[in-house]
């Protein structure tokens, strides 16, 4: 149920209601951003009868939430979430482009591609210090040192981080480097971890899962915004299916379906999505086309001596191509990069 | 196995490097379109020595072809295949516009979703006489009837006509009215119908599969090639997932993926794809970004009232806005519609 | 709707109930090999009222039925189909086990097989004539002369011949030499031919595609079983999953499911369903266990010298063994073989 | 690479070998159960020379593993493993019967499913203290007083408790409570999970990620494995298909799959894998039938009033019929229940 205040309720209608929603043992969320203020109710296992509230004063009406993914839909917010990092964002008109290695391997690696990818437009440095393997005997990441360089390149280029937590035993440790906390595909329905995000307070990048229905999608991101963070930007990566000419197969329809549902920016994965250098930049430009509010995107100084992904990484001087045609459909369509 | 003649190689070289092929018990291809003739090999069990055909006189080279699929390949044939259809093209620069309703229902229907679309920009209408129903008690199509009401169409706007042939027996009957033959999804392994489509040398539309991997499709289109009908487009349509908020899942890394395999021409159909409206122009605008050489889109005059998927069918003024918005893509990356 | 009769009700009554949906425009199913006579409605787009039918002299009963499928539904029809193919049955208590190679070679082979696998307990024999193939290069079958040499092993042994038709062309010379007529899992949405194995009443063995849901199974039976012929027996073969150890995924679920949706018998192939030699035995018995009415199995007198399918073909001793497993499982559980 | 020692191999020839192994930078398993001593070694990037092994001292044969998985691979032991939970087991000709709800409710509840169930022959109890749910607005389990009443039931009935860890933070509490340590299907690859229930040296059991291939699900089990703890069980509960009639797909080929090869055991989850009640009894028998090593079944005394999953729920006298069937199955095929 969201309950909508009218534009002069004042403070202590808006208490009344919050005060009677815990009376009821149910939780009570109020809406960001809103121009009004709104109040989300959560918590009850039956239907909630509106007339108990839109009768309290202050109240401009009491909606049913169809949905049962509740905070997260734009039945509750229909302003779409922008998250401000530092002077970057994740969602609105401008695209947030977020580039870098799949693996931090050095500080020479991690440096020369902050410095590239700055200067070919992306807005977030991506990189991998804790890096979840299917083998434990490959490469797992430089873990705390991995963090290090990340903040050094932050510093020296003034790129904000985006970089995974795989755990809730770590997070605190990548929260203390990390501006962004990505959350990956197989880590989406870690309900510990996801709750945890949620009281944490910094903004999270929470991929889909690879077999995952975009509702189980949108549940996931509920657990986060119902503990109390706004912050999530929902990042589609590929889905598994029966290909095997390509890592995954990115799923663009979930662009326009999420664009509708939810409030919550939209960013596209193209790089493991289809998992194949040369086709990366066709998938960027559909992407962008399909009405996404951003990329990440995989480069590497020498992709073929990559740690890790080297087959689906730009060079540099791949990515700034990419950046050019990425300007191209953007202006098209009237977004600025 | 590719033979690649030399541009001076007479017409007797030719001739003896065919015959030495028969002579083998294998068959012989001249591929179309090249500016050097070669002459693709098929029907050999185990690998050919290269070394038996490249010391005949006016070869220039003899050329193992990695993929299980030959004749459709990159490898034998570099230049993209152009089918010409008097006046209209599928392949090429030039993007492709197919649209129409799923069924053909009336005259006033379809000469209204004719001329609506051909004043947008369609190239081609599309209507379907005999439609494959999973339920026996579904509406089945106008069969003749509907033929020639797209018949009458194509006469009064000129549009060529594609449409649906689902079975060997009435394929003449089809081919009597068609432009171009769409092969449907559910019947894109039906060998039988494959092999007649390639003996009757009229351009096909291949559907993929709804579970059918780019293999699969590939080695599906090489049985029309191979029975000697090289007109062959493939049509995307959208797979199969987990994913319910969609009726398929437009799957668009197909396009580059295929773009370098095949000399094909490519077509999207977003609205089979995605199956909800309002997604329709999103995706439609993903797949030029991503690359296709066309669209085939669901048009209906009264969207509600169509006997078949309605809920996906565009309205014409619907349709004029996407063509809007297709063409801005398409100056975007330099390709006209 | 299903109208049943009272016991007592004349046939100028069913006459006059049947007469009564005629004149309504809808089609009259006779239900075979109930106790009391009942009638299928189909045709109708919207839902009938049962009042209609219910008042009508001699009728007992007008019952909805709610599922897409009808004629081949519980509801509609609560005994089990038991086809009788000439001494040999598919359905009912004891077990039908058809075996034999994937592709008709010779007359020494098939003939060794019929033998061999007639000694060890099969009650039909299979092989395939016409066969569908990924490849077009690839061994297609014996065609006519492989139906010969089935008619012939069938001559020789007794064993009834179980063979695939692919097309309605072939479907007059494959009927003249199969008793049961196969349709292959690419072609379980073929509807034309679906349509036409329904007019010609010869038994058929149903193929589940390797994507299908159950129901659109059930939707393909209906085809068949609308268009007059009862005699249907289902055959789970594995669907598509992401696995690669296996050829496909045998779908044992299906076998409970079925028996509770529908009376046709369900036939389970481990052959194709696992498609890996040593674990067909397994599946077989777990088959058994789990509900199927039979088997069919892939057996080759030398499986590694087998034109097609060799990895999945069980040896003359292999069978046997298994023969001895699955008699020790149905016995368990109180089924002959 | 493994190292195969002489049966009359010392103990200083087996340090020296652990030495070099070290001394390589490399991690060194002793393999467990074996009758002659045997070494894993994992960590190396490329292939090892066996060369540099094989003529040390007392080493009888160094082997190469070809699989990704290594230490829960057959080619590096042979032997079933056989879990000792004090007096009951998991693994060996016996077969595991673990059965209870899927959420601890009331200690009512739980004493008397645990009571009903270890009379009809269950060995072990299953009982939920923190349940994964997809929406975080549904009931998560009585934590750690859930805990406490199947400790209750454990010393009331004697029978090992079964029960779910989500997260590394709860893993010391649950770990006081249970006996075996189950993981989820949505945590196959929680890998900072697995590395601590590798470390933890208590019986685990894993289950299969819902859209896993089998390799990767042995490769999770690497994970606790090549950590130090070889009690592992693998869990089959049904993967993620099209079909909608079932709840998952229970995946039946993954058992003669997994007993070729891995060492460790094999249990079945009819109850999640089919989500049918009254289809479990029928996968049940169906696994036995296909050679798994035990099965896992929800029971509940009332499932219509289940906080959770009552629909898959068996009650204590479906129970009881559920073991008789399996008991003849298992008789069938000469294992013991």
């Amino acid at each position: 149920m969201l309950i909508v205040m009218k534009p002069q309720a004042s403070t202590a209608q808006i208490g009344a209601v919050v005060e009677k929603i815990h009376a009821l043992g149910l939780a009570a969320h109020e809406i960001p951003g809103a121009q009004r203020v709104a109040i989300g109710i959560t918590g009850n296992r039956g239907a909630l009868d509106p007339e108990a509230f839109a009768s309290l004063p202050g109240v401009a009406d009491a909606i049913r939430v169809s949905q049962p993914f509740k905070l997260v839909s734009r039945e509750v917010k229909e302003e779409d979430t922008v998250i401000e990092v530092g002077g970057s964002r994740l969602g609105g008109m401008g695209l947030a482009i977020i580039a870098g290695p799949c693996s931090v391997e050095s500080e020479e690696q991690i440096l020369e591609v902050a410095r590239g990818v700055k200067e070919s437009g992306a807005t977030f440095l991506r990189g991998g210090a804790f890096k979840p393997r299917t083998s434990p005997y490959e490469f797992q990441g430089l873990g705390e040192a991995g963090l290090k360089l990340l903040a050094l390149a932050r510093e020296k280029t003034g790129l904000k981080v985006v970089t995974e937590v795989m755990d809730t035993e770590d997070l605190p440790l990548v929260a203390d480097y990390a501006d962004v906390l990505q959350l990956g595909a197989r880590n989406m329905q870690n309900f510990s971890l996801l709750r945890r995000l949620g009281k944490l307070g910094k903004p999270v990048l929470l991929k889909r899962g690879a077999s995952a229905t975009i509702k189980e999608w949108l549940m996931a991101a509920e657990y986060i915004v119902s503990a109390g963070n706004y912050e999530v930007a929902l990042c589609e990566r590929g889905i598994r299916t029966f290909e095997t000419m390509t890592r995954n197969t990115l799923d663009l329809n979930a662009v326009p379906v999420l664009k509708v549902l939810t409030h919550l920016p939209v960013i596209v994965d193209p790089s493991h999505g289809i998992g194949v250098r040369r086709h990366v930049p066709a998938m960027a430009r559909a992407a962008i086309a399909a009405g996404a509010d951003g990329l990440i995107i995989e480069v590497h100084p020498h992709p073929d001596q990559a740690l890790s992904d080297g087959h689906q990484s730009l060079s540099l001087p791949e990515f700034a191509d990419l950046m050019r045609a990425v300007r191209v459909i953007a202006g098209a369509i009237g977004r600025p990069v």
